[in-house]
């Protein structure tokens, strides 16, 4: 493996030039972390580039993630130079160049999916992500001004949920509207059913909407179903998006699995 | 109400140390911006003080707190000082210097509670009261080791959650078990049952543990009840411990709301 100690190399200039724009539309990204790392060898393969800190090569994690890299493809750096790369303080000692996949806009979309509508925080955008994952959906939306999906915060919160999702990012969510085959679902609070009251489609278009002003008056406008989630008003205004969301999507997961058990 | 335009006034001195040093057990703390500040009034009555910046003073939600509070209780500062002690930078032109509520220490536990086991993140801890709040709980419990709850970032993602709950900081979990009249529930991965099987106890003690290494192994054994949450196991290892809250905590009040209609 090459091992590079100057700060001066081309190598790790691109690379310390990349740390601080990761997230920028089209460019490739660093996964910072043994957790990212495996996650992206276990969805994707070897990455466009693998750098590792020289002085942790002997960690087990680290070098069965160095053994699964094409050693043409691997970079060992002085601890001081992997540390400036790192987006926390506490590097982990790896770090992957990848770049992230764009999937195909499809011309109907007929599974179950989440829009996110101008998802400012990227830790709720994360945290959304990986509970989005977690409860089954393969496909997401991203309108622009959401925090960008693939930055080194949204991926750190995501858990490695990034790559168990085809991720469409900068969507004007009114004109995927008439590519949905099925019904569009917002949390609201007017004119909204209890979430817990009848049934909810096994398939929709979840939207979750931006953390002050809600869903879009126009995407809310267009749900078939606006549901509320029963809280105690009294207490609190309003539930967090990543909060809400991770109740209504594992309702909407209870009852499938209810129904399966039928 | 006093103005004041000099960074060496004593009482701007005062509370630009503390705005660094919030979250300090015992010590009083900064209430920044008008959604803080309302909720605070709307459950304590006025603060300690309140700070306002001079030019915001005729905007209506800071007039109507600038109304609410003792005209000797009022400073307006020049913008220039007040947004040298808001906590983000759009500082919005009102802080309340206040002294957190220090609940008893109840001899029993018989209501339905959270425990907090040594969660990290700020964030994750202000979310996670907001969602304790809003699903009806009234008393919470932080270990120590927990993000301290008075903090700024805490309080901003509580969005005034702190208002309507008993916290209990800097608890040692394991000796408040002898307290419980109710039963204990953990989530766990390991020898536990599906959260949708079965009931779950009207009331308990919940309790949530660290992002990375999930309840200390002494509270799960004495947990009555360990409960997971079906997720995809082959897109994410686990759920933000936020996310699994909101989940486990809505699945309980869905069955409390469903038998009260029985």
């Amino acid at each position: 493996m090459k091992h590079i100690s100057s700060r001066d190399n081309p190598a790790v200039k691109a690379l310390a030039k990349l740390a601080g724009t990761a997230g920028k539309r089209g460019s490739p990204v660093l996964l910072d972390g043994v957790h990212l790392c495996q996650a992206w060898l276990q969805h994707h393969g070897a990455p466009d580039q693998a750098i590792f800190d020289v002085e942790r090569l002997s960690q087990p994690d680290i070098a069965a993630l160095a053994a699964a890299v094409p050693d043409a493809h691997c970079l060992a750096l002085d601890s001081r130079l992997m540390q400036s790369l790192a987006s926390v303080e506490s590097g982990q000692g790896v770090a992957f160049l990848v770049t992230p996949p764009s999937p195909e806009m499809p011309v109907e979309v007929d599974e179950n999916c989440v829009l996110f509508d101008r998802i400012q925080d990227p830790g709720n955008v994360g945290t959304l992500l990986r509970t989005c994952a977690a409860a089954g959906v393969k496909r997401v939306f991203l309108a622009t001004g959401t925090a960008a999906a693939w930055s080194a915060k949204v991926l750190r919160s995501g858990q490695g949920a990034h790559f168990a999702l085809a991720i469409h990012e900068h969507i004007d969510l009114t004109a995927l509207l008439p590519r949905l085959r099925v019904p569009l679902v917002a949390t609201a609070l007017d004119g909204a059913r209890n979430l817990y009251e009848g049934r909810l489609p096994a398939r929709c278009a979840w939207v979750f909407g931006h953390e002050g002003q809600g869903v879009d008056p126009v995407l809310l406008d267009a749900a078939s179903h606006k549901v509320c989630i029963p809280h105690d008003m009294a207490a609190v205004e309003s539930l967090n998006v990543g909060a809400a969301a991770a109740i209504c999507l594992f309702e909407q997961r209870r009852q499938a699995l209810a129904n399966a058990l039928l």
